[in-house]
């Protein structure tokens, strides 16, 4: 509910009546219960929360403090919204998102009473920074991620399937709670680590494979995220020297985290430190992104983001070098940032050797 | 780039000279290789594939026969395929989905050199129909799904919390070669089991609980979709009566399955059966929906769909009684429609006891 006083109070700043909550991940964020299809937030009184049959009773149970409206099969979920803003004498509704047919249907249904105006951002200003609840979430989650990492290095060897690794790790972090992945596991081997977003294949892993194993887990709906990159074996100073790079674009990153700096600016300290080195082109995504109830979030930390970083931000730091028949290497960390300095909230374990 | 000939015949139909295909499982389809951020398929010579810099090279070794072209991150990918579209002389461009920022960037772009109009139900009319790799594929993934059951059923037992079951089947179907789960596995106990998407949380079930189960397996981008209900321990008279109610709506529904059958007469078929036994307002759901690269797919069986049944068409047959604070059965297979008849592609068994 203070979620929902704090959106209120913005729409208030900026001239709205109302807010409508579209997207599902916001009405999760605002209700703590998923399974609705819209929210509906007047300046007063209380929010309304629109579910079809096959979730009405779920949320009614799980989502305190809202009313419940059933919207039946044969009902048009837009023309049920509009009537009740028309009835509250909403008079300026802002919105997150709504697709084009949803907008022109509430607008045809709104026949003028109400204005209606995207503010998408209002939702994010408030996501963007975890409140104390969100953090303790997201402490487990990154925590679960640990457990699936460390299991990831007891088991990894040559012989091994890609998903073999992955049926380890995730029993692992199911085991100790998980409430499922935080996105589809990667276990990206040999000459295939060289692709980012690799996943798992049926590819058997050879001795002196860089292996980049990219995981997260879910905990009461919020995720974790964190990579590491092991060679099955032993590895070779090449990979070595690769690897070190790369660890030291990631502390360079960390230490550059403060309040009100620039995300480029520290997409910057990793960056410069790998194109000296003289694999710039090598890096071929940017630094990191926010996380909570989505693995990607607001904001962005790349060479081209117009972000800022703010006390109560969760980002990951993954700086990556990627060899095009070599392999690849990349270490990601959730970061918390917090008022003088950013704390890691997956474990500062390193270790190329599995 | 059989399918990509198809494609380009139904836009001939339909009077179009272009397609460009945006949504990121349609590219998935056409390109079997996921990555890119668009298609352009124009009426002859070779389809373009635009990819930023993190997915270039995996985009480039895992597509045949397409060009491959590489978006940097300053540039503005509307921007470019329009200036492709304007170079290969399109006049009559569709679409299968474009955001409202992407569609008005691209016609802005485009100054009136093609018209853009949207059509994704060409994709979806070639989707809907799966070709012999596709059944092979999707056999695969019901196959693993089966495994996953099996052992759900060995190993459910009073005491355990909903997440180590998930743990068991999980790791059960990545073993024998998942590439992961197709949608977040449902282990939805005791009241929860009377959610339809109960998820998964850390509650102890009970003995004489109802378990509903709903899992499915991923193999080469591919996803299968099954349910099964149990009682941990010995079930009670009405759990017994209720189940056998969901098994007999299922099949007379897969015996109402034939090429041309309307849906809303397969999901009659079924809904009729629980409706005379009284629990017609209990079955808060439709009866099934097509499955393939994505775990909901067209067409969909339900009282409103419109969708008549196809030769060749994957869906799920999910009859389910819900009863507040009682709990939940649900019983769900995969049927492969073929000519004469409907073909389960996950197991037969069943049995309420785990």
């Amino acid at each position: 509910m203070k979620r929902i006083e704090i959106l209120r109070q913005s729409c208030l700043d900026k001239g709205f009546d109302g807010f409508l909550v579209a997207n599902e991940i916001n009405i999760l964020y605002f209700s703590g219960a998923p399974g609705a299809s819209c929210l509906l937030v007047p300046d007063g009184g209380e929010s309304i929360l629109y579910v079809y049959g096959v979730n009405y009773e779920q949320v009614k149970a799980e989502a305190k403090g809202f009313r419940v409206e059933l919207v039946k099969r044969e009902e048009n979920l837009m023309a049920k919204v509009a009537e009740h803003v028309r009835a509250l004498g909403i008079r300026r509704l802002a919105f997150d998102t709504l697709n084009v047919e949803s907008y022109r249907a509430i607008s045809r249904k709104l026949r003028g009473a109400a204005k209606l105006k995207p503010q998408g951002s209002i939702v994010w200003s408030l996501r963007r920074i975890k409140d104390m609840d969100e953090l303790e979430l997201m402490r487990r989650a990154a925590e679960l991620a640990c457990e699936g990492m460390k299991t990831a290095q007891e088991v990894l060897r040559p012989g091994m399937m890609e998903y073999e690794v992955a049926a380890e790790i995730e029993y692992a972090m199911r085991n100790k709670g998980s409430w499922g992945t935080a996105f589809e596991t990667i276990v990206a081997s040999g000459a295939r680590s060289a692709y980012p977003h690799g996943g798992c294949v049926d590819r058997k892993i050879q001795a002196g494979d860089l292996v980049v194993i990219d995981i997260g887990a879910s905990y009461r709906h919020y995720r974790s995220d964190m990579t590491r990159t092991f060679v099955a074996g032993e590895p070779s100073s090449k990979q070595k020297q690769l690897y070190e790079l790369v660890k030291l674009a990631q502390e360079k990153a960390i230490k550059a985290i403060k309040p009100g700096v620039k995300a480029s600016d520290v997409d910057a300290a990793a960056r410069s430190v790998i194109e000296k080195a003289g694999y710039g082109e090598n890096f071929v995504h940017g630094l990191g992104h926010g996380v909570g109830l989505e693995v990607h979030e607001p904001p962005t930390i790349s060479p081209q983001s117009m972000d800022k970083l703010e006390s109560g931000n969760v980002v990951t730091i993954e700086p990556g070098i990627y060899l095009v028949g070599f392999g690849g290497i990349r270490i990601e960390d959730m970061v918390l940032v917090s008022e003088f300095n950013a704390e890691k909230l997956t474990d500062d374990f390193y270790g190329l050797e599995a």
